[in-house]
């Protein structure tokens, strides 16, 4: 792997699991006051899309990576919807 | 443009653009409580670091999409930092 690649797995790991300390905030104090629900439908549709387009392409990295993105925004999306 | 193509397409304009109506929830009500001040410095790093790959690699949709949503991601954590 050159270096050039190790900034795009990189990259991918911070926006893949960026979304981890927001699940856990939202998790622990359930103010979903400030998220935006349209943000977390729109954004969990094209995770899914993203899903379905790595699978149809056979490209790993698209699909693990918004696997666990569209897992972490369906969390979110889960407690504003929930939690108004 | 065949529709595998275009499903990818829909994906980079959702994931990108979901974050539009974020950045006007928290520009008009000024709460930024339940928003994760981690998720958003580790996303925007993210986001900057597929810029640069993207640059690297000569890939315009990678380029496009990566300098909207940085732009609108750093907007949300400016926010976030000044009015916590």
């Amino acid at each position: 792997m050159d270096w050039i690649e190790a900034i795009g797995m990189v990259a991918a790991c911070c926006t893949t699991f960026s979304f981890l300390p927001q699940a856990f905030k939202i998790i622990k104090t359930r103010d979903t006051s400030a998220i935006s629900v349209a943000m977390y439908t729109i954004f969990t549709s094209g995770t899914l899309l993203w899903l379905a387009y790595g699978m149809m392409t056979d490209n790993l990295p698209v699909i693990l990576a918004n696997a666990v993105t569209s897992a972490l925004a369906s969390v979110i999306l889960f407690y504003k919807l929930r939690y108004k």
